[in-house]
């Protein structure tokens, strides 16, 4: 748990994660799955594990599977189904330009809902990753729309137990991926309601939006399920620790998630190529109990107090209150009162 | 005229165009809206021109203005309320924290669109540049959201000869603007059908967004209903001369704009600092028409059967089939039938 | 001063700050030079105050403008020659392709140093902002750099007593600027030894420069002469206070100032344009403040130490340590160590 | 031959690409080096390919690589050291913070040296991919400096008939690399003359830098050894197709590529995940012959008088022209002179 939010990770956390460039991965974390159970165990306070369909669970692993995360007290969040690992998939998946692909696709989804009912886990997280294009004239969009909300339609209904959301993402592994962004996925579900979003905080980054304000947006229309937390340097997807860049970005995210009740996962999804993997989750873990204890030290109130004012000065102070980096000085100066400064100069003797 | 799309620009393109550091202008261009307009019927084809309410037209010279325009022939597609120009909007206008703020940018907007009434313009362009916000803490984005709503739903209804039209744009002037994203604004206005969407091209690719694309998804929704056009480098709105960096882009978006029935206005949002306004107006203009001629060359149903196939290789041979640059080369080479190739080496003699 | 160094501030910080919509300003600040050198003293600890040539100093007023200063026990420490507010230099300054341009240019920073010497101020800082380019083939790449060579080889034997000083910027105003990356400046002046660089951490940011890996290289080569704070989002110099965005960055930037012995001004180069200008400096200052406090809380040594294990994690943990955010939790995990850790995994007990 | 340019690819043109997410390949491309061999014999033009060391050349196949070779007509014109595919480079290579990785690195360059000199190969491509860093705190960026001109001494010195040369990238595989600049390199290569470059077009672009312009000034510096041609959207290394976004962009490099008399080859660095190798080669091809004719249409002196002129209006028109795209229209306006514009409007008749 992390501040009374359940607290997860993408199981390759734990394993040896790998780029285009050296493809064998890096070496760190542990090589089977029961390994990277082990790992996640030595991450206190970590409740449970998203999964990928056919590469960590299948037909025939499913009962294994079930038994090693409920021996070790771990819960499955989250199903993936995989639309994006396998060359099948390159050219689209649920809005892929052929019919048999997209086929092919709601039923992956589909039997991932079946493995995830059976498993308990309340999730699938379909992500088109690879719907999109890379170059002009590759891509006829409104047909891809339209496919897209059929495929999403078709998953949908499916089950009861389990409810599909749809991560977005404004781009790789295409140079464009048609759902880009929290307006485009708003639009995309405005009327399947059995539909949720996951918010991958990087993802928004990544598309220079704010992600507090996505997910505000996002709860605002009752489309906030789950939340990925991430980090970057903002123009590209590097799952990066969260904490490492955008400190004042995660302490707005988390007074929002609080702030909108948001009574999700918080769930790590990084690459921790050159890392170890626990060490890194660990310090995730860190930096979000930090913001959880920052928001409280300022106070719900005095933060929706100064949101009210949208005076950047003011919350500046409040970030360093909050964040306890306030010094001793600036005692007297009229600095965060906000109200009509005195504008009487002190004359200083002359130098 | 441009291929039987009329042709605009906004006044200021004729003018003498300002940034933050030369805050007087670089000096090129006509200091009078008479000069302006004079200047702009040297642009061959040229049929209208935008205004900024306040700035251009007022209570006190709208006659005069009616007059000057007829005068010349030329029309004019598009009045601006001014939300953006004057210090009292800068912390936002439609949804402004302060309440009598956005109260007066409703007013001001429903002003403007009478204007447009009296002076038979169709549309008015709501650009909400200064509604968003710059650093963290310094927005309720839910309240935000409710109120740009509300304030388009009282500016729509205020009038049926006069249409507001709501463009986006990511950022600047603020670091981070609430309708940033072409599915930002669809979702925004999802059920307010009497308010439309202006495409800014170089807002589009700002975001990232691929142009015609964008195009595309506002056509298929019925809110494609009218067109900036000028060009970037992709990360600020720079407002270039179109035709300057995204060859293909513009070829692209002038297809999808045939391909979807598009018969609006195509209307230059450019800011030539260093250059003559217009021979600048001229270049976009000739650019445009052979992006025209370049579309007929190819074939509209040429190029559907290309976007059909999802083909980078066959598209981009079709880029430059239709740009003319086609040499004589290539020829006995596997390369645009997209069928199977042969495989089969031409074993070389060794060298 | 801040933490031992003086702490400056341009002047426009006090004024009325204006971008391309709002020509007129957003109406913050005062307007006359006494008014905005009275709102410095507002701001406790400021130690002077950075100049443009012609705009602020001039043959007329110098006399006037040293007694001002000297009235309020205020420093200049720093000279700006305007090469970019004018018209005339919207094509170039040193490395317009005009020549006589050109000369003008070299003149008017050789006329800034003379009043320079005269106001007993070291520095002056040569900004090439104009000197670029917007569209291809438009520059005359190997000449430009030639010119620019020339010209700071022109100015750089003007005086004595007073430095010059180069700023890069990547773009804005044009589109591309030729001196665009600590690199480029770096082997720009390699031969140089007379001119020094003024290192603007916005302007490093917006290309993509880890801020304080430009610190030390510059100084490393002897060229770290002179430090502009500002904060933006990562894509645009937006001017924001520093502190509000990169708050690891600027610690990591603080760091690297202490440890290569950087003993020259802190200036903000920040455009308040919604913020009182006096509340924004002090903001910068507490912020840059708690900086040096951090640092000093986590250690030199010990943050030498961490940074030569080049291990992420430890960097992490010790970033956090540093801003006084660490918490009771995490005690008993093998966290810190950077060592082996134990992969023996606690089982649990079934959930 | 492309316009007597020699003309490369790098083998994996013609192979499975794969990227973090599909680490099997999208399916394309042959999977044994003869395979891939013969695929880029169906390439018209294709002169000769570049090899990664280790991966397709070792002490054992050598002698069989030279013959696979030689058989089939093809040249090698350049070895790349592999410093960033294996672990063991992960944390850095030339730049390592463990100086046994940093001697192990040497000793592979100049292995590769080795072979390159056996084979007849005059360049080895050093690229520190993996010399960068993620987080902050994470390199000591002058020891990391220092150590990387230490490695390229030691391997330009290791060989008279190779020569090394340094290939820049801003980020990636590491989020900041150490040469991440066209300024960067030519600062750390300023003294070591047997040290040259290759331009890698998208890895500019990916820096935000006009390939032309980086072109342009290592050619003035004598260090324009090489390049290798692709394209991106701006803001990642896409390894796209030349020619399928940045068509100015590449008909301006081409220009100056033919100005500073660059003699040397023309290197395909594309990833054609989702495409045919063979036929996205070609469109390379098609695409530079293209450019490469247009430079010829509208003629050497012609363009860099339109350069002499720093005329953006100019330089569009030429572009066009240059592309065949001129249409009949526009005569008589005052378009392309460049002199004074007749002020004098033509008065319309009354709409």
């Amino acid at each position: 748990m992390i501040a009374n939010h359940k607290f997860g990770a993408c199981l390759p956390t734990f394993g040896n994660c790998a780029d285009r460039y050296c493809l064998g991965g890096y070496g760190g974390g542990a090589r089977t799955m029961a390994g990277m159970l082990d790992s996640a165990l030595e991450v206190k306070g970590l409740d449970g594990l998203e999964l990928v369909g056919n590469w960590h669970v299948n037909d025939r692993n499913i009962r294994k599977v079930a038994r090693m995360f409920s021996d070790r007290g771990l819960m499955i969040p989250m199903l993936v189904p995989d639309l994006w690992t396998q060359a099948k998939w390159g050219r689209g998946s649920l809005a892929a330009p052929d019919a048999r692909t997209r086929r092919a696709a709601v039923r992956e989804v589909q039997k991932v809902m079946d493995w995830a009912a059976e498993l308990g886990c309340p999730y699938v997280d379909v992500w088109p990753g690879q719907d999109g294009f890379d170059y002009g004239f590759q891509a006829d969009y409104p047909a891809a729309w339209e496919w897209l909300r059929e495929g999403l339609f078709a998953c949908a209904g499916h089950s009861d137990k389990v409810k599909v959301l749809v991560e977005y993402k404004p781009r790789e592994p295409r140079t464009h991926c048609f759902v880009d962004h929290v307006g485009t996925v708003l639009f995309l579900l405005r009327d399947l309601d059995r539909v949720g979003v996951l918010l991958d905080a990087g993802h928004a980054m990544q598309g220079a939006e704010n992600v507090a304000c996505s997910a505000a947006l996002l709860a605002h229309h009752g489309k906030l399920d789950y939340v990925h937390l991430n980090d970057n340097h903002g123009d590209w997807d590097e799952d990066m620790m969260a904490g490492s860049v955008h400190l004042v970005g995660l302490l707005e995210l988390t007074y929002w998630l609080l702030r909108v009740g948001y009574k999700g996962w918080l769930t790590l999804d990084i690459f921790p190529y050159r890392e170890d993997g626990v060490r890194a989750a660990i310090e995730c873990r860190e930096w979000m109990e930090a913001m959880f204890r920052a928001v409280k030290r300022a106070g719900m109130d005095a933060i929706a107090e100064v949101i009210g004012k949208a005076d950047a000065c003011e919350a500046s102070a409040m970030v360093r209150r909050a964040l306890g980096m306030q010094g001793a000085c600036g005692v007297g100066e009229p600095r965060v009162t906000g109200g009509r400064r005195r504008r009487k100069p002190r004359r200083r003797s002359p130098g």
